[in-house]
């Protein structure tokens, strides 16, 4: 007799990843098939990141949507795929243009291959992506996939032109998290609902459930920055606030104390 | 009546070029438009590396292909401004890689802008390119847009490798240098036949002779390295060699010298 579900809104984050357990499995798979490669800068840099212990929580939010939507096969498993490579392209990209020391707890990879190989992996990845994504032949997903990645970069030079000023609203800082993070989590989840050929009501119902999981994923990852510890955090904490970057826990801060403390 | 046509191997630069110059100016419009953005960074690099003198050769290939094939549309004017800014990222991205000081007798876009900037602004421009290239909706132009990008990455991971290397054979540079800079060539004359519908035969036919002016123009550059003075060059003399990369010129050299002059 099959164990009564529980009801979603109750499970754990474990429970929600054992969803697609069996399927993440197979995106490591897939990961590590694309970027086994003869260029030995791109293989290394690329086994490098995706050891780093990330979650893989875009891959899992693309599957899950996927299987809502009924799809729960090979084309899920290599857009799973593609996402998490997506990422990975921006975070070596970022981490060249932070002259970041340390991702994820290590030395990041810039700091360990140099810049040089850091940017032509970086780009590799963003190539090799958009190949997996190619042989879907749809042109909807190449849409979304294209308009993310460019909406990631947005995100990056508005934080730029924004680092070390002290004038930035909450409004600045929502439309950077949507831009460097939610886009991408709102894309997974729509990714899914494209495969599955869903309405568009229940397209964009996903796509936004994506959009605000990505938004309150990237704005506890700012306030952790002045939480938590450097071990729990696997970079140097108050680092967002040491490169001059404000981010929305510092704007509440700042609303909420006198003119001489800020 | 009309003048009687010279035989095409007779034109000089400027008469091939003559032919598409009407629709060169409507590819700086293209151009002019599509870098024109709410990004400071993006706008003022792409500003001043397409008004860098640049001699439009792969738009004009793509030109002149797209018109042999029958086409010489909205869709070729794209195109040849999609080569041209794919191209134009791929020059910011190798500057970094280079921490090249100059190119085309000025600042290299880096030296100006700072690594930080030159990387997003050619993602930014990669994400362009493919952004223009989908609305084609045409998934062989994307195939041979994406593979001859990831193509000319590839070529630079290679070069990274044999830097300071003298065990550089003609094979070895003949494979660089279609990956550097053949393989864009080559695929602007294909793109030129596929847009005109072209048969098999006749598009390798287009896309090889692409190849081999494209290698044409290689060797040309590597030999001009030595020969040419730092004015005619826009950027200084000897500079692939002070990198320590061994090129075909240098090879044939050190074949027909003694081993201790090596």
């Amino acid at each position: 007799m099959q164990a009564r579900r529980k009801p979603i809104a109750l499970l754990t984050a474990k429970e929600i990843f054992d969803l697609v357990r069996d399927d993440l499995a197979l995106v490591e798979d897939e990961l590590a098939r694309q970027t086994d490669t003869a260029f030995p800068a791109v293989s290394e840099i690329a086994a490098y990141l995706l050891g780093g212990g990330g979650k893989r929580l875009r891959p899992a939010l693309l599957l899950l949507s996927a299987r809502y939507a009924g799809r729960n096969d090979r084309s899920a498993i290599r857009l799973a795929a593609v996402v998490e490579l997506l990422h990975s392209a921006t975070l070596i990209h970022d981490d060249v243009i932070d002259s970041a020391g340390t991702r994820r707890g290590r030395p990041s990879a810039n700091a360990k291959w140099g810049n040089h190989r850091s940017v032509l992996t970086g780009d590799w990845l963003y190539m090799k992506s958009f190949q997996m994504a190619l042989e879907e032949r749809n042109f909807r997903i190449l849409d979304i996939l294209i308009d993310l990645t460019q909406k990631m970069v947005e995100g990056e030079l508005i934080q730029l032109e924004k680092i070390g000023r002290i004038d930035v609203t909450e409004e600045d800082a929502l439309r950077l998290a949507t831009y460097k993070t939610a886009c991408l989590f709102s894309g997974c989840a729509r990714l899914g609902a494209v495969l599955g050929g869903l309405g568009e009501e229940e397209e964009q119902a996903l796509a936004d459930y994506g959009k605000y999981a990505g938004l309150a994923f990237q704005l506890v990852d700012d306030l952790l920055d002045f939480t938590a510890s450097a071990q729990q955090l696997g970079k140097p904490v108050l680092s967002d606030l040491k490169e001059g970057k404000v981010t929305l826990p510092l704007i509440y801060a700042m609303e909420n104390c006198h003119r001489e403390a800020r």
